[in-house]
C-alpha cells in the first residue's frame, strides 16, 4: 500500500471531520481534498466509517504508546501523572484536528469499529487508573477511586476544548503542569489546608 | 405561539440531534417526530439551525439561572463551589440530550447565534470564576487563574460522556461532591500533604 497516500487521506480527512462534522463530510469531497479520484480514494479506504476509525484508532494509539513509555519509567507517581498529563497536552496542541474529531465524532463509529476504538481508549484511561492507583499505593494518593480517574481524565480532555483560544502564552507543558497541581494540591490557600476532605463538607 | 408545541420540537430535535447528529438530522423527519408535517414545523421553527440554537440557548439559559441562584445565596466559597458543582451534575443526569446537542454541536452555529451562544457560555463559565475570585479574595482558595477555572469547569463538563455509563449507584450530587472534593483537596493523601504547590515539582 502506497503508505504516502493513506498518511495523506488521513490528514485531509481528520481536518475535514473536524471543520465540517463527520456526516457532512461527503467521500466526493473528501477525495477532491486529498486530490484523487473517486475509483482511486475507494482504493485506498473501504468505507467513509472506515476512514473515522482508521484516524482515530492510528491517534489513539499513538497516545497510548507515548504514555505507557510513561508508566514504564522509574519515576514517583506525583511525577507520571504529571509526565502523562504533559504528553497529553502536547498531543491536543500537535494534532487538534484528529483530537477532535475523535472526541466529537466517535459516537459515529457502528459494531466492531465502535467496540474496538472503546477498547482502545480505556486502555488510555487505564493509564490514569494505574498511576493514580499505583500512588494511592504508596500512600502518597489520597484515592484511586473511579471518579477521581474519571474527573482527573476529563479535566485534561476537556482542555481540547480552549487549549487554542485561551492559552496565551502559556506552552502545553506550562497548562500540563498547572492542572496537574491542581489535581494534586487542591485549590484550598496553603493557610486554610485540613488533611481530611470531610472537614471542609457542608 | 403555540407553546407546548414548540416544546415538543425541541424536545424532539434534542434527542434527534444527539442520536444521530445535528447535521445527519433532516428536517422532514425531525417533522415527523414530532408529528407535524413541513408547513407546520416551518409555522414554527425558520430553520434546523435556528433549532440548534434555540435548544441550546434555552438550555444554557437555564442553567444559567440554577448558577446565580447559587452565588446570590450567603455560603462561603467552598459550599457555593460544591453547590454549582451539584447544580451541573444534575443537570446532566436530567437533560442529558440537550448537554450532549450543546457541547457536540455548538461548532455547528454560525454567525450572531455562535456568538451568542458562545457569550451565554462565557457567563455560564463566569459563575465558576466569580466563586473561585471570591475564595481567592478571602484567602480561602490558593487561585481563581484562568487555567484553574478552565481545569475545574472541564472537569465537570467532561462529566456528560460518562456520567450515565459509569456513576452506578452514584447519585448526581454524590459525583459532584466527589470532585468538587477533589477539586478543593487534591489528591494527595494527607500524611504526605504540603501546603506549596511548587514544592513536588519535578
Amino acid at each position: 500500500m502506497d503508505e504516502s497516500t493513506q498518511e495523506r487521506i488521513l490528514r485531509v480527512a481528520a481536518e475535514m471531520f473536524a471543520r465540517k462534522g463527520y456526516h457532512a463530510t461527503g467521500v466526493a469531497e473528501l477525495g477532491a481534498a486529498a486530490g484523487l479520484q473517486r475509483g482511486a480514494l475507494y482504493y485506498h479506504i473501504k468505507s467513509k466509517e472506515d476512514l473515522l476509525f482508521d484516524l482515530s484508532k492510528r491517534h489513539v494509539e499513538e497516545a497510548l504508546a507515548r504514555g505507557r513509555e510513561v508508566l514504564a519509567k522509574d519515576l514517583p507517581p506525583a511525577a507520571k501523572l504529571r509526565a502523562l498529563a504533559r504528553e497529553h497536552l502536547r498531543t491536543i496542541a500537535a494534532r487538534c484536528a484528529e483530537v477532535t474529531v475523535v472526541i466529537r465524532e466517535m459516537h459515529s463509529l457502528t459494531g466492531i469499529r465502535a467496540k474496538r476504538l472503546k477498547e482502545l481508549r480505556d486502555e488510555y484511561e487505564n493509564l490514569f487508573a494505574a498511576v493514580l492507583r499505583e500512588g494511592a499505593a504508596q500512600g502518597v494518593f489520597a484515592s484511586a477511586d473511579r471518579v477521581v480517574v474519571l474527573g482527573v481524565l476529563g479535566m485534561f480532555n476537556w482542555t481540547h476544548v480552549w487549549l487554542d483560544a485561551e492559552r496565551g502564552p502559556l506552552s502545553p507543558d506550562d497548562i500540563a503542569d498547572r492542572l496537574t497541581d491542581l489535581i494534586i494540591h487542591g485549590q484550598l490557600a496553603p493557610a486554610t489546608a485540613v488533611p481530611a476532605p470531610a472537614a471542609a463538607r457542608q
